[in-house]
């Protein structure tokens, strides 16, 4: 959005902010051994460490405009190898918008760590968060579940070679288009980051509420269909960046639509109800506690 | 200066934005082994990362705004250091300014590795630079340069006890008041983060010229003095975090005043001119090439 940026060269960017946009801010950060494999290709370190923080800016509804890096360089690693970590957030910056105006590049010792801000715009008072869900609004997700927790298996050696699951594990699409189509749609929305059971729980949480998900509705691909892993389970896994968001009933055409614009499947997975907790029906009847909702942390 | 930020529990801050005022933004990060000491006391540690990264706004002419924090914590650190590097870093935005509006908390493997995003406001058109040196202007620096680089030796114990300049490698102070000041004053201006012979001969290329420095003219405090260390080495240490600025011989007063309301000293020590390069003299003699002129990475 600014058509240029002044910093480079400077000791911070400086970006012309336009009139009556609220400023949306996220700051995540990823490192080797935790969120990547030592041996996982830079570029798509670079790829995933864009997109986990502008799928946060998807689920505020916000547009991305600037985002600032922080690359901790391993030692022991060429530079050849943070060379291709840049093209990688480069790639997903030009794909998905965003100018790079700045950053920090230092030695980090035995493993790298990187960290990224994304800056992004929403007009005054549009953005989405958790806690604006209402009893009886549907609950919705968007694209698949469960395909980068199983691309994690594969990127272990743990599953077979599966070329569908590990991009969905390395390269997420943040759903931009989407979290701003449902501004004004939408009654709450975040990103399943952590597992889609677990995060809805958050959701309901922050909006004073429980929530029913009725299992046989959780979209899936074909890939982890075929991977037999039963339903609950695909939904405990992680780092999905899919979005999880609320609506009431009499919106159903218009969330569709949303996801007609955004072009990315949205499914209706369950209800939010007064009260506290998380329900997981399957056929119609709750399924007993799960011994795992997602990734705590 | 958002009286509030919504965001904590989001995916991500909103920050209201002021009308007609640019944002700019600055990200640097701090390694365990390379910028501090296993045994650094952690609210130094916290309150260092913030002061970075608000001497990088203070040399831009920029407000503090919100700040966003990535803490990657090594596996072997207790809960009770995190929480102190936490204190440090609140201790210093109730110092400075700056709302600490979101961020990121991971385990980043055998070492920490810290990262912060300062975002601050500066009205249109307003922002220092590096660039804007014109020939013949005067080079001004304020505070005493060198304590933070004995301050390190302290630390390291290469050198003896000395609470001073501990402090003042540890708890450097942003001069955030002085850059407001020096707003329409100034005609470039730059933090001193890598020495201030280095970080002056940036300057002098960023803005196309050289620059001649008087040593004898380096302000020193009476620990830098004492310590028998000569200027030309103190002045290629690292970590003053004092601004570096230019301004019209016509504009001294002007520059006195700026030092005056932000209660800092002030002090001329050089020029610029047309060509390129930097020539260090003492008593009226230029001194040879030095060894070092500061910390290059």
């Amino acid at each position: 959005m600014p058509a240029s940026a002044r910093g480079f060269g400077d000791d911070a960017a400086v970006i012309p902010w336009p009139l009556g946009l609220e400023l949306v801010a996220t700051h995540d950060m990823l490192a080797e051994g935790v969120h990547f494999t030592p041996d996982c290709p830079p570029a798509d370190i670079g790829w995933k460490l864009v997109a986990v923080n502008l799928s946060d800016l998807a689920a505020m509804g916000a547009k991305p405009v600037a985002v600032l890096m922080g690359a901790g360089i391993a030692a022991d690693r060429d530079p050849a190898w943070a060379r291709a970590l840049l093209s990688g957030v480069r790639q997903a910056l030009d794909r998905f918008g965003g100018l790079l105006v700045g950053g920090d590049t230092i030695l980090s010792g035995p493993v790298s760590v990187l960290s990224l801000t994304a800056l992004g715009s929403v007009p005054h008072d549009q953005a989405l968060g958790r806690a604006g869900a209402g009893a009886g609004d549907d609950l919705w997700v968007s694209g698949t579940i469960g395909d980068a927790g199983l691309g994690l298996q594969v990127a272990l050696g743990e599953r077979g070679a599966d070329p569908f699951l590990l991009r969905r594990y390395r390269r997420p699409t943040p759903r931009l288009a989407l979290g701003l189509a449902l501004r004004g749609v939408a009654t709450a929305a975040m990103d399943v980051s952590d597992g889609l059971l677990l995060d809805a729980s958050r959701l309901a949480g922050a909006s004073g509420l429980g929530v029913v998900i009725e299992a046989d509705r959780i979209p899936l691909s074909e890939a982890a269909r075929r991977s037999g892993v039963p339903v609950p389970v695909l939904a405990a896994m992680g780092d999905d960046y899919e979005l999880l968001f609320t609506a009431p009933p009499g919106r159903r055409a218009a969330v569709e639509e949303a996801g007609e614009a955004a072009r990315v499947a949205v499914t209706r997975i369950g209800t939010m109800r007064a009260g506290a907790g998380l329900v997981v029906e399957e056929q119609g009847r709750a399924i007993p506690r799960l011994a795992s909702l997602g990734f705590e942390h």
